[in-house]
This record gives C-alpha cells, structure tokens and sequence, in this order.
C-alpha cells in the first residue's frame, strides 16, 4: 500500500501505527488549535475541523515537495457531560480534570480526516468510546499526576500506561481511546481510497 | 508496593505490568492445561481454576526460596457461542479461527488469582470483555496470519497490533483483551491485600 503521512505531533498516534506495522512518516502541520475552540462548542464539529484543517496543510506542504502519499490526519478530545476537556496545562489542571472523570463515564471523541496528495477527495469522521472510571481518592490522583502520564494527553491520562489500573472499561474502538480509530482508519481506507492493508 | 511475582509466561501481560510501571519478576509455572480442558467445559470456572494452580505452584516455589512477594497468575480463553476457543496450532487452525470470529462478537474471558508467599488468602476472580471484529475477507485473514501475530494468543489476535484495524468496538476492560485485566487486578490489590498503587 502507499505510504501513510501522519499529520500530528502525537507520539501516541504514532505508536498505534507502529504496533500495527503499517509504514508512514511524520509531518507536523501548524494549525492553531485555540482559534478552532473559541469558534466551535460542538464536541465533534470541532474534532472533525480540528483534522480537516491538519489534513489540508499536510496536503499543501506535500504537493509542494511532490510527494504523493495516503495523509491521515486526527484530533481528540474528551467530553464530560458536553464540557469540552482537553489537555492539562500543569499538575494542579490534570488534578481537576482526573478529579472530574474518578468514579464516571466520559467520551473519547477523535476526529479523522484521510485524503491522498493529489486526490480532491476527502474523508471526514469521527468516533467516539466511552471511557468509566473507578473511585479514586485525592491521594490516588496524585499518586498518578507524579507519573508524568497526564502531560500531553487528552484527558490527562493514557490507558495503555498506569491508567489501565482505574479504567474499569470502555465501550467502542480501544485504539480510539489512545487518538486513533484503526478501524475507522482502515475501513476509510478499504472504502475510499482502494487501499488494502491485510 | 510489595514486588509482584507473575505466575505467567505471557509476553503480553509482562508489557501490561511494563507499561503499568509495576515492579514485576516472572516466574514460570509448569501447569498442564489440558489436564484442565478436559475435565471443564464451563470457560468461567476453567480459567479461574487454571490462574489459581498457576498461583498455588507458584506460591509454593517462592516459599522454597524463602520469598515474599505478591503472586498474581492469569488465563485467558476466548468464548464463542458457549465454545471455548483456545490458542491456534499452526496457521490453518489460526485460519479458522479468524474466520469464525470476524463479522461477530465474541468474549475474551480472563480468570485472575492473587495471592502473597505467606498468605492463606487466594483471591480468585475473572474478567470479560466483548470484542467485535469487522467483516473480514479470506484473503484479508491469510494477510492478517502472515504477520504471525496469531502465534502464542488466545483467539490467534493481538488488539495492540495489526488486528487493531479490524477491532470495530469492544465493551469491557482493554487490558483484559491482552490478558490481564488490569482494574480487577487493581481493586483486589487495593481491598484484599492492602497495596495501593498510586
């Protein structure tokens, strides 16, 4: 299949495709995420967006250096009874944020933008996995806040590390919890773009 | 917290305690499971009788070696329709079993027993998480067995590698899916044998 750009800084995302063994390549578009959010308080309106417009600038840059490629791009954030929550910005935000999902069900909303180089077509979803939470004590909290994991993540957390002890389950794609929806990703692929990965 | 000694042979459930930042020993029991198969159709009450011998022997070599520790045994079966479906032989049985599995749901059931070198306590519990795969093509699972992800798993899948694209949703714990449920785990450690991890 053709080579895959991945457009996002997300080590994460980029995790997911590595394990998957799929090949594909970095690029790091700069979308200001902050005007987006002011504009939109519709969770998936503004996850999808989010991508698009991520999708676009890798397209551009792409063309610009003539090289054709598969561009996924994605974007995610967590909702807690319509409140839009994204990453923490110090200790004491991840602390609030964990805080507010101990003992309940939040969303993991990711939205997902694939498009080739030189194909005007493209392919605009989400996918959404709800996420519960055991009880934690203040103390568990921070217990956690010092592993570091809350940074970058959105959410505060990162289920495939330390988080795994607390999440008592989820519903909908795993994959989806960490940033990217494989199977969202390959059933656009298979679907949309004649691309087949198995 | 005490060291945890896993009772388990499993590169998967060793990445889960990994990722987890857990302090871990492996130490490898000789359980005959199919002296347990045999006897025990009912998938629950097997892989919670096959994670407490893996336990028990475990318990005893470490009492030999005059070590303390926090024992923690597991297995996994995959259920489809009331039938137990275990690890593939070769790559035609990983064939058959995909092509069951795909387009359907199916549960991976995980029986856990945690117990301490000098403990009479043994907690014995199992988790379940559902798992639906997307329709999947012949020639879709041929490519899927060549990356030899089948080897070694129950249910001849692996949800953190390739198989990630063809998961469409799963309802229950992530970790459980590798192995290891990791919540369940969590709460006995915290209840039972008064170990927080966080």
């Amino acid at each position: 299949m053709k080579n895959i750009v991945l457009a996002s800084k997300s080590l994460d995302r980029r995790k997911i495709l590595k394990g998957a063994r799929l090949p594909y390549e970095v690029l790091i578009t700069n979308v200001d995420e902050d005007d987006f959010k002011k504009e939109n308080s519709n969770p998936i309106e503004l996850v999808k967006q989010l991508a698009n417009a991520k999708a676009l600038k890798a397209k551009e840059k792409l063309a610009q250096e003539n090289k054709d490629a598969i561009i996924v791009a994605a974007d995610t954030i967590v909702e807690l009874n319509g409140e839009i929550i994204g990453k923490a910005k110090d200790e004491e935000h991840a602390f609030r944020i964990l805080k507010k999902l101990a003992g309940r069900s939040h969303k993991l909303i990711t939205g997902i933008a694939v498009t080739e180089t030189y194909n005007p077509k493209i392919i605009i979803d989400h996918d959404s996995t709800s996420v519960t939470f055991l009880d934690l004590t203040d103390k568990e909290i921070w217990g956690y806040i010092k592993t570091g994991e809350w940074q970058g993540r959105a959410g505060a957390y990162s289920i495939r590390e330390r988080a795994s002890l607390f999440i008592k389950s989820i519903q909908g794609s795993s994959s989806n919890v960490i940033g990217l929806p494989m199977n969202k990703l390959y059933q656009i692929l298979r679907k949309e773009f004649n691309q087949f990965l198995l």
